[in-house]
């Protein structure tokens, strides 16, 4: 049936890559400690199980009270209602400048996509054309290959510089594209990093920023864990606010409703930017990837809901103690694991279980450990990790989960 | 701030369209009988707010009994839930083939997008590549342009075919294209027909499965208005079920919950395809297209709702009422209509009081009544109208509404 597709159709008419197919395909076969002992266990998505009761409490208490008026049932921008922009504008506000700052985000700042995914992608597709270059601060996130190079286009260029994002590395990597005759439109980076969890110190930001100032490239702050940050000794900080003025118009920040409140399903993301060229044409991107109104509803009454700051702190504390439950017990087999302060991930070096330290060891250990213990992790590869033998483990699930986790990994070490 | 935008970043952060900004430009300034009499009136936009106070109504009792679990809001299949295909697949199974047919939608037949336009975009993508030809039936909506050739690069060529969708006029459009060098893959149409409201007859139809058929072309078929039929006498049948067994593959159906349920706000739509690899490619593209799996439960239950039928038959009783009293308040000053058995518009001949009889004359008297009258309808010219004069009316407004713009419309013929 593939040959009525056009060429690019049939492009895109590819099987699943083995590890997204090792989470969905075994959807319909999760552990469950009564009824499925046996399970599987997907610890390879990034979403925190661990306030569900709490947000669903909440969500419908918010359905309750809420009034859906005719506009919320028909066509809005797709950009984003009024109202849900400047909700989001002022929440956004606070985190990132703070109430008092002179610097203020409005709705006219914010174009809504269908996912954090989606505002990058917009990001990607309105600085670079097919062929241009990021650098990207490495390990990092493997979804951003889907949101930037899939469809966009643009080519992902690692930058091993570890949490201090040094600038040597970043020149470095940089010489070496120019001189490839590539073009470097920017820096894309999150923090808290994804996988590791490091929430970036300001003074290494200032790495990016000098770097990216210097060369006169845009830089995209993937903040989308900003409040998920559990270590209470960590201050988070967004790169809007430490540049300089003359560099606002340069630096695009994006976010989302799927991690802080745990709210994934929703597929409601969003871009922030001072440039109004970049968000002009964003807002015509944005024709493609379009929010249910109803949903904007819900989520600009959870903003203003009084109840909100609890459950973001519960999230940070379950996060915490989820954290430190993972990082002993992966201790206690022997793997050790990079300090995180934020996220809901830890990256951990399962080198010890290895035949070979290469990358088809790591593959193959993947494949033991989703095969025989049925645990679904994600192997550092696929995040442009430099040695081999590091795997991402998402331990946000149920304690009863967590505790299977624990008792299946240990049975590497007989 | 242009300059920083990449060559494609440019091309998308351009001005909206006089015709979109004429709607989105005084969405704040619309008419309101007590508060703003003189107030901006829409009938640009194909949405009923006939049955607001019914869809609300059930939407909150929905609510109000539906079961958020955690899978509701967390992530899902990008292309749909299984329990929301599942419900699409079994309400349009009745619409499309009948309960007893042999002939069965699954969930496997299903993708979801962010809107009909997303099925349409996919299916553009996955079918033709940048160039290739769609022919389709004149006039047309003129949305298709955004769906398919805006982004997805697809080439639309209007075929002035009438309502019998003469298959003379598709050979001769064929062969041209043919001639010029160009490929063309296939037919898309929607019936009933926007904007003129045309139910296509199965005998009309079978002319264009014949002309596919022959020459070994896919057909799309928007079936969005299906469920909008308001002329009793009027039997509606879906191309899928006219088509034989052997081209079941090549017909590909679009639909959404915009127009048939009143809700164009949730911008969620779906594609039908019997062709696997169509479905493949659907499935990895609809990443960049999710719907907020909140939005999925709360439709999933509204097909379920025993409210639904009655909710849908009110609907086109009330758009009924709409279309015979606009149809004679135009006859009243002298602007002949298109008849229509269903969809939301009327295609109505303004011609006489135009200054020329060319598509000039014709945006002159758009500017005259957008303008002096503060009505927004849409020329004929964006729907490939082969005659100049023509304009589209979305009627399916409130009462008080429609009697101020026939008002209005009324001061023409001074």
């Amino acid at each position: 049936m593939k040959k009525f597709l056009s060429k690019r159709g049939q492009s895109w008419a590819k099987e699943m890559s083995p590890l997204m197919n090792a989470d969905f395909s075994t959807r319909e076969m999760r552990y469950d400690p009564e009824t499925r002992p046996n399970g599987h266990i997907n610890m390879g998505t990034a979403e925190s199980q661990l306030i569900n009761k709490e947000v669903i409490e909440l969500l419908e208490k918010i359905q309750s009270r809420m009034t859906i008026a005719p506009k919320n049932i028909h066509y809005d921008y797709f950009y984003g209602s009024n109202d849900f922009r400047e909700a989001i504008a002022r929440h956004w506000q606070h985190l990132i400048f703070g109430d008092e700052s002179g610097r203020k985000i409005t709705k006219e700042n914010i174009v809504i996509g269908s996912g954090c995914s989606l505002a990058l992608e917009m990001l990607g597709t309105v600085l670079g054309d097919p062929g241009d270059v990021l650098l990207v601060p490495a390990p990092y996130y493997s979804g951003f290959g889907d949101d930037m190079s899939e469809r966009a286009k643009i080519e992902l260029v690692p930058v091993h510089c570890g949490p201090e994002l040094t600038k040597a590395a970043f020149e470095e990597a940089y010489e070496a594209q120019v001189a490839a005759g590539k073009k470097v439109v920017g820096v894309l980076y999150s923090s808290p990093n994804n996988p590791v969890g490091t929430v970036y110190k300001p003074e290494y930001m200032q790495h990016v920023i000098g770097f990216c100032m210097k060369h006169d490239l845009e830089i995209i702050s993937d903040e989308i864990y900003a409040e998920t940050i559990h270590d209470p000794q960590s201050k988070w900080c967004s790169t809007l606010r430490l540049v300089p003025d003359e560099y606002l118009h340069r630096v695009h920040v994006t976010s989302s409703f799927a991690k802080d409140f745990a709210l994934s399903g929703f597929r409601t993301g969003f871009a922030i930017s001072f440039n109004p060229a970049v968000i002009a044409a964003m807002q015509n991107l944005s024709y493609y990837s379009g929010v249910s109104t109803h949903t904007q509803l819900v989520l600009t009454e959870l903003l203003k809901a009084p109840e909100l700051p609890e459950l973001l702190q519960r999230n940070r504390e379950e996060l915490q103690k989820g954290y430190k439950k993972m990082v002993e017990a992966l201790g206690e087999i022997g793997v050790q694991t990079l300090p995180a302060q934020g996220g809901i991930f830890i990256f951990a070096d399962f080198s010890r279980f290895m035949r070979e330290r290469t990358f088809a060891g790591e593959m193959e250990l993947w494949q033991k450990i989703f095969g025989e213990l049925k645990v679904n992790i994600s192997p550092g590869q696929i995040f442009a990790s430099k040695e081999p033998g590091w795997f991402r483990i998402c331990y946000a699930s149920e304690p009863a989960v967590v505790d299977e986790v624990c008792r299946r990994l240990q049975t590497l070490i007989r």
